[in-house]
C-alpha cells in the first residue's frame, strides 16, 4: 500500500472511498421557521434506549437553530429523493420554499417523500474544534416509501 | 406517513432503510495482542483539524482495549472485503488467525486489501449510556485497491 503523509490528504483519500447514506435533518429556528440541511453522518448509537449522532459544523446556517432547538426530525433518503437532498446542501435560504413539505409531530418541518422519518430529542451537543457530535433520543418515527437508498460516494449522489 | 410510536421499533426502521459504509478498525491491546471489529458508523468530523468519528457498544470485545490504546487503523472496505467484514464482525478470537494482515504504522494490524487505511489517534472517547462516540486524529493514510465499495443494508453486505 501506498503511504500518504499530510493527514489532511489521508482523511479525504479515504473518506472518497467510503460511501455513506443520505438523511435530510429538518427543525425549527426561534422563529418559528423551518430549518434544516442534508448530512450524510447520521449513524445508530444503540438500541437500548434508542438514540442517534450525526456530525455538523459549528459554521454551517443551521448551527445556532440546533443549539437552541428541542426536536429534530430526521429523514432516510432514496433513490426518488436525490433533488430533495441536493437542495438541502445548496442555498439555505431557498430550502423550504417549496410546497414539498409539510409540518409534522412536535411541529417539526416533514418531507413525506422520504422513506423514513425519525422525531427526536436533542440529549447533547457535544463540541469538537470547528464541528460537534449531536446526539438525540428516538421518540416516534413515520413509515414512507420503500425504495432504493440514495447514497453519497466519492463526492456524488447515486442509488445503492 | 404512517406513524410508527414505539422508539425503539422507530428506531430500528429508519436505520433499515439507511445504508452506511462498511470499516474495519483495528489496535493492539495492553498484551501487543491485535484486536479489531467491523464498524458501519465511521464518519468524518471535519478536515481542519482531520478528524473522524465512530460509536462503538461498551459491551463489545475491543472495548476494553480501546479504551487504553492510543493509535487505531481504519480501513475502508470495498466490493472485494466483504469477507474480512464478516470475519471481523463474528467470533473475537478468531479475527486475526489467517494471514491476511501484517504490522504497520504504530505497529497497528493492517489488512492491506482494503481500500484504504487512515492511521488515527485516539483524541476523545465519549460514553453514552452503554455506547460511546470515539473521536480520533488522522495522522497518515495507506492506499490500496481502488474499488466499489462495501455497503452495509437491511442487515446485509452489498455492493456500492
Amino acid at each position: 500500500m501506498k503511504t500518504i503523509e499530510v493527514p489532511v490528504e489521508a482523511l479525504k483519500h479515504s473518506f472518497r472511498q467510503h460511501a455513506s447514506g443520505v438523511c435530510v435533518i429538518t427543525l425549527i429556528d426561534e422563529a418559528g421557521n423551518p430549518v434544516g440541511f442534508t448530512a450524510t453522518s447520521v449513524t445508530s448509537l444503540g438500541a437500548t434506549p434508542p438514540l442517534v449522532s450525526f456530525n455538523v459544523a459549528s459554521g454551517s446556517s443551521t448551527w445556532p437553530s440546533l443549539c437552541k432547538a428541542t426536536w429534530v426530525a430526521i429523514h432516510t433518503l432514496g433513490e426518488s429523493n436525490q433533488d430533495l437532498a441536493v437542495k438541502m446542501a445548496s442555498d439555505h435560504t431557498k430550502r423550504f420554499l417549496d410546497d414539498d413539505w409539510t409540518f409534522g409531530p412536535k411541529g417539526l418541518p416533514i418531507f413525506p417523500e422520504a422513506t423514513t422519518v425519525l422525531i427526536a430529542a436533542i440529549r447533547e451537543i457535544h463540541a469538537v474544534e470547528n464541528n460537534a457530535v449531536v446526539i438525540v433520543d428516538a421518540l416516534e418515527g413515520l413509515s414512507g416509501v420503500e425504495q432504493r437508498p440514495l447514497l453519497y460516494f466519492q463526492r456524488n449522489y447515486l442509488i445503492g
